[in-house]
């Protein structure tokens, strides 16, 4: 995927003019803007479209898609550039639609929870947009990403165990497809049983199959409470099986966030904190007053018989977002254990019998790896990241970077797990689809995709590869 | 869609003696056997099968499916027969495969809170077979439905306002698909973000798509404490203002059943119950035996603002087994209104902010039919269900009771709700999909209908109608 080609057309110049004449100036060939364009916050390597089209209404997409149709031109969907699979890679050139502008709240309802929002909108404009109305829309992946791309990406993050994914909390979509029909998916109902789900369909399709640009999605209750704790475990084992023992017992936790020794070490270097190193949950709680404090007591009582006795309870909010902030900053934590390095990270998950097992293994794996290799993990869900923390520019750190990574989806594989639990594939992990999936499965996904957009000119090279 | 005639070809004998080949006497023409598989529990006319198939096996499925697609026959499958919108009409004959007798529950892992069963186990079963391990699975469609059908119908019933459907609730599928593949879907990591969801597509795609042989669920931990509660409201519009409150304050409510006066009237009949006659909500809570009692006294105090003083809670398992037994003779109490009568329910669903008048409107509407038509509802959803209680010979009121569904389907989906919450399409609900869809996003279902099933041998004539 380092320096691979990928065979490029030459761009019509008369396609340049008939998107002018659309949108005027917010179409353009300049180089920088370009390149920015073709490039995620992951370490792939950047592959710019051939122009950047900046969209601000469904109808605008749809005539931009019908012209790109008309030359042969493929279109790369683009909202923040936060992806971390090289999704927004251009790989055979074209226009990159960005739907920035798209952003919209076009509308919320406090009694159905829910609202509809363009694609652009991030999520934390929407849930600041969202305080005075006493909701919120919880997923969290960590970037301000889209809530277009978090739907396409099909994003979760820390709080999933709780509220779910971006596959339960859609409900709705407006999407425009290769053949420029706009089709509305889902609806405000709460479930429906019409027809096949082309709301899932597109969650996770990554624009391969259509152009999100509308999203209804769910909404919640601010909660009354919100309380938190921090547990150190004498070993990742008691970690896991505490947090199965929570499940197993229906215990609501909001959040609980896996750290290794090593991350617990880089995020108090980084946010000067004095946590013991050693692996460590970080648990939110949401619910009544005397709700929290239960789950909390109980979630304590739990990690003491594992041979965890220092759980610390919080309900302050500052201790609380000092929490949260020094996970939130994990990553960045993580890079700067080594100046000028860029982190890789990974996003296995697995049965969470099954997640011990796959994180001893793996950091048996990367003991002796020439970089740092910190651990964060969405434990509730079987969900982990390793950051390689590589010198991008050494190619015997992206070998070993690489053949780690290889070792880790298969092992990831071979539990039942997935090569990816919420990053997506973009072009990094398409290689692994096929063997998580069997080839049967891949030639359905082919087969909608051929089905869908026969020209091949949505997002190429993505999710499903050459078709 | 009555009386209404649909071209079959002649069925080859060779095929029968090709299936006999393959599995023996588990193949029969006989003519009760047909006849009975041709019919749902609905008022929707019987269509038989020219053979039914007992099939043991994934591979048994895909070998019967070879067969047939070399004869161009159709393939109906068939779980209990527990639908309600003629989903196992075998409108073009051919071959119904039964897949009662694919009962193994294959694998059940406590601490991944998942199990894998066949298509024919129902749910029942599956509960009783858990029953040692501390934990259930909650989606309870009423009828004692195959898991296999209630996937492919994506059900959901009484607690789904809790738990979700079966869109929330299958982590992955196997199917054999109309060229004789066998995909596995999904898998059993919580989440993933790898690919087209595949799983999700097969969910409610009624045997349109491919055969459902093997699902893998997810399970819960049986909660510490239930209890239950009923309250009488002084009218619709209170009862559903209720509701709203307890959603947007997060109270976890495993149920809320809305009855109306003249549901409430034919329970206290059939079930020799003595509740006021007046709009109620039948409550359960799930949690700590602190938490249950929270949840009640918040619930309490949600009613009483909205002039409902009446909250009854009981923790006694008696008193709450002969509630739910009564919620779920409902639709038997409403057929007892009217010896030799048949049941016609409905299945909108809505936003809940337009509920209460939803079925204000719907009630003003039916107040003058020549049928009594008592009303339950999953109200924490936004879904009701009408029960036309009629005679099936009478043509006038079979007349009048599609007017009604016509108009009751429109108005739903003029509020921004769906044509069918939970029952499906069948053929009953065909006619709606349009309306409900629009013609772009039916079309898209066509196409992956055409794409995956070129022959149109899947369950024809259901969900997306001839292609």
């Amino acid at each position: 995927m380092h320096g691979a080609s990928y065979p490029r057309n030459s761009f019509p110049d008369i396609l340049l003019d008939e998107l002018r004449a659309l949108i005027g100036d917010r179409v353009t060939t300049n180089a920088a803007v370009r390149e920015r364009h073709g490039k995620d916050e992951s370490f792939h390597a950047a592959h710019a479209p051939d122009a950047v089209a900046f969209a601000r209404s469904t109808e605008e997409v749809r005539q931009i898609v019908v012209a790109c149709r008309a030359h042969g031109v493929p279109i790369v969907p683009y909202g923040t550039g936060t992806s971390l699979e090289g999704h927004v890679a251009a790989l055979h050139g074209g226009v990159c639609i960005d739907l920035s502008q798209m952003d919209a709240i076009l509308r919320v309802s406090p009694e159905d929870l829910d609202a509809t929002v363009q694609a652009g909108v991030t999520r934390k404009r929407l849930n600041e947009h969202l305080r005075d109305t006493g909701l919120f829309f919880p997923i969290d992946p960590g970037a301000d990403a889209s809530i277009g791309g978090m739907a396409a990406t099909r994003a979760s993050g820390t709080n999933a165990v709780r509220y779910g994914t971006m596959r339960e909390n859609v409900l709705g979509l407006t999407a425009v497809m290769a053949d420029g029909s706009v089709i509305r998916t889902g609806g405000r109902a709460r479930k429906s049983s019409a027809g096949y789900d082309l709301t899932r369909l597109l969650v996770g399709s990554e624009g391969t199959l259509g152009i999100i640009t509308e999203v209804t999605l769910k909404l919640y209750g601010i909660p009354e409470a919100i309380s938190s704790g921090v547990c150190p475990f004498p070993d990742m084992a008691a970690a896991v099986d505490t947090v199965i023992q929570i499940a197993q017992s229906g215990i609501p936790v909001a959040r609980m966030e896996l750290i290794d020794e090593r991350q617990m070490a880089a995020c108090n270097a980084y946010s000067k904190l004095d946590y013991d190193v050693a692996p460590t949950i970080f648990f939110e709680f949401h619910g009544t007053p005397r709700g929290v404090e239960e789950q909390a007591e109980m979630v304590k009582a739990l990690a003491a018989d594992n041979g965890a006795p220092g759980f610390r309870w919080s309900a302050s909010p500052e201790e609380r977002n000092r929490l949260w902030q020094a996970r939130h900053d994990a990553f960045y934590a993580a890079i700067a254990l080594r100046p000028g390095a860029q982190g890789w990270p990974t996003d296995v998950c697995v049965p969470i019998s099954r997640l011990a097992e796959c994180i001893l293994e793996t950091q048996a794996d990367t003991r002796d790896a020439p970089f740092p290799v910190p651990l964060v993990g969405h434990v509730g869900d079987g969900n982990f990241h390793l950051v390689y923390v590589i010198d991008p520019n050494d190619p015997e750190e992206l070998r070993v970077a690489g053949e780690i990574n290889d070792r880790l989806v298969r092992r990831a594989l071979a539990m039942g797990g997935t090569c990816t639990g919420e990053h997506g594939v973009g072009y990094g992990k398409i290689g692994y689809l096929e063997a998580e999936h069997g080839s049967e499965a891949m030639e359905v996904m082919r087969t909608i995709k051929r089905a869908l957009d026969p020209e091949g000119l949505l997002n190429p090279g993505k999710v499903v590869g050459p078709v």
